[in-house]
């Protein structure tokens, strides 16, 4: 008997949006490298700009502004980086701030020496730490060079949004360079870069419903830009050459155009949520649901159980037919305590399990889990009698 | 009325083969992050292991070898670098050769400084010059690192194919470490890492029928590794950060398979160059057909005719039905003189037209150029006439 399985882990990786799997088809016929002149090579090319300006449109960039990238990694470790050039001209950034709670690709530094990253704390709820961040701008000699500061806008594995426009505000009185990873929370909360949303986003295709393997840098402009990771031709104005992936840049336009016209759509998508939560918190109440009580992604709840071992609990779920997360998803397989709930001062994390939904989350979904739930904590109570 | 275009230019981007495609779309349901540790993340994790086997056996390495890339230009800025580790302990590549008709992400030099970067000649038929290159890598010290060595095994624009083996020993013998670009070369003739052909190669997945956006690196050995390029994850064992562009990856594999059984199939494309060849010269006694004189790849012309311009020879083919390429596709639709005649030293390379061709290109494609190409010559008499 085939059960259809509970996927609770979109952000681990969300499932393929139909109209994300219709472009990549079309994509996939077009047969040309999109640096040949002739016809076929132009059709390319042509599919790469309308996804480019789907991808803009998300963020209300300008689609000149987009970089497309293999994914947001490889869009964080071009962003971070202490070499940048204002058209030929080198531009120095002297340090980099990163948050406690960042996703692993950023808080590493990127190109940065790691003597010149800082990394500023958070609050019990996961709220970057603002009087430490600005402490650390002003410690910054600014005839050292520039000061970046790089963070999530929304956590990975508790989905806490981060007060971007004031982080932004800070930021711009100290000249610094702001890069928000904002690959959790596109599509799921409404960015505007023109907005005092910082001077570049990351963004990642398979977070919002389109393919792995690509992402984008998206600017405020282009005036002053990384010196390129990935070198040797011409494409994207030359900030990442190789060949562009085509399926894949044409099915993330078709997810940035799908999570654009979703945008509304929240309010379901936090009601699902929250129904999971009063299940747990009936179930199980004495949970702890991190970040509770500051804005969280809709989509999003990372809790811990007392006495229910995060790793036990995966798999335990995993047999009954549930895909949810012990924590993130980013390294290869590990299951390790969360370097987000430590920054929290929240436990170690060993017992935390994140569950992450979609707009594809039915009823059905939620049931599962609340059944696998309860036959774990009954399996766990009945262990804890016969100890 | 629509007529089928005749695709003839396969060396900047070869059409998607069928079990490509059949991968790809069985891999856009898969649905999960390959780094997942549930029953969907370890499905994910297992096409990717399927298609590293297969690429490892296109080259004949082992699949623990091979790491997955966004295409063969992050492949080479990766390898081509100062910084590498055995282990954890750095190692230092002092100096860098590569060879003057190499594609510009190698010829570029990657993340070497410009200072530490030797450029080979070759002679007029486009084979290395190995007197050279022999007495760069003896004027090498040895105390201040080791040299490494960098080019293609056959040349994109001209075909021409490269005596690696021959060039493998040479470096051996200097203590030298040999990168390998075998993206034209892959799937075309037969390549065995195993047997003196270098220390890494590059390949490229849409140069042999696969997907844009992948390619990899295959080493003989994981014992000495560059420095990642991409960083912030333990992906492909902490060699490329980044989930993984899982239906890039599966449309690879299938690909790599496809090339592999294919390899039998080169008396066939060769006699089908050769037909466009031999119908070439008998329009125009004149043409000259570069590398002519020493291997080529079995699928690739590169040839100009006196007093034809490949700029306008090139759009009256492709108006005519013809995708052909005057140069190769690497710099973002410019047409320029060709680096690699210059290095070759017949001319300046504004005359040239490429035709490379595939299995599936057929007796009515070739038609399709010869027509054009009479068209083309007609009118060029007419315009002599007339001046």
């Amino acid at each position: 008997m085939t059960v259809r399985r509970a996927y609770l882990d979109y952000n681990a990786s969300a499932p393929l949006l139909p109209a994300a799997r219709a472009a990549m088809l079309a994509a996939l016929d077009l047969d040309a490298n999109p640096s040949s002149v002739h016809i076929d090579g132009r059709a390319a090319r042509k599919t790469v700009d309308v996804a480019r300006r789907a991808v803009a449109a998300l963020v209300n960039a300008k689609p000149e502004h987009v970089v497309f990238t293999s994914g947001a990694t490889e869009a964080a470790t071009t962003l971070l980086s202490p070499d940048w050039m204002m058209g030929r001209a080198p531009v120095r950034m002297a340090r980099l701030v990163v948050c406690a709670t960042d996703h692993p690709c950023i808080l590493g530094g990127g190109r940065f020496p790691k003597d010149a990253v800082d990394v500023v704390g958070v609050d019990r709820n996961g709220i970057v730490d603002l009087v430490a961040l600005e402490a650390m701008l002003q410690a910054h000699d600014r005839d050292d060079g520039l000061v970046m500061v790089a963070l999530h806008a929304a956590n990975n594995e508790t989905g806490v949004i981060q007060p971007i426009a004031e982080i932004a505000r800070l930021v711009k009185a100290h000249g610094g360079v702001l890069v928000v990873d904002a690959v959790q929370a596109a599509g799921r909360i409404p960015i505007d870069i023109t907005d005092g949303y910082g001077d570049f986003l990351i963004l990642s295709s398979h977070k919002i419903g389109g393919p792995m393997g690509v992402g984008a840098i998206v600017g405020t402009s282009d005036l002053m830009m990384p010196a390129p990771l990935i070198r040797g031709g011409g494409q994207e104005k030359g900030h990442r050459a190789g060949t562009e992936n085509l399926p894949g840049i044409a099915g993330f336009g078709a997810a940035a155009r799908a999570a654009h016209a979703g945008l509304g759509d929240t309010p379901g998508l936090a009601g699902v949520r929250d129904h999971l939560e009063r299940s747990l918190l009936t179930m199980a109440p004495d949970a702890m649901i991190f970040g509770q009580s500051v804005e969280r992604l809709c989509n999003t709840s990372f809790f811990a159980v007392p006495g229910l071992k995060a790793e036990t609990a995966q798999i335990a779920f995993d047999l009954a037919g549930v895909s949810l997360s012990a924590g993130s998803a980013c390294s290869s397989g590990k299951v390790g305590p969360s370097h987000v709930l430590k920054a929290m001062g929240v436990g170690d994390g060993t017992g935390a399990l994140r569950v992450s939904i979609g707009r594809d989350t039915g009823e059905d979904d939620i049931a599962a889990f609340e059944r696998a739930l309860s036959a774990h904590l009954a399996r766990r109570a009945v262990g804890s009698e016969a100890a």
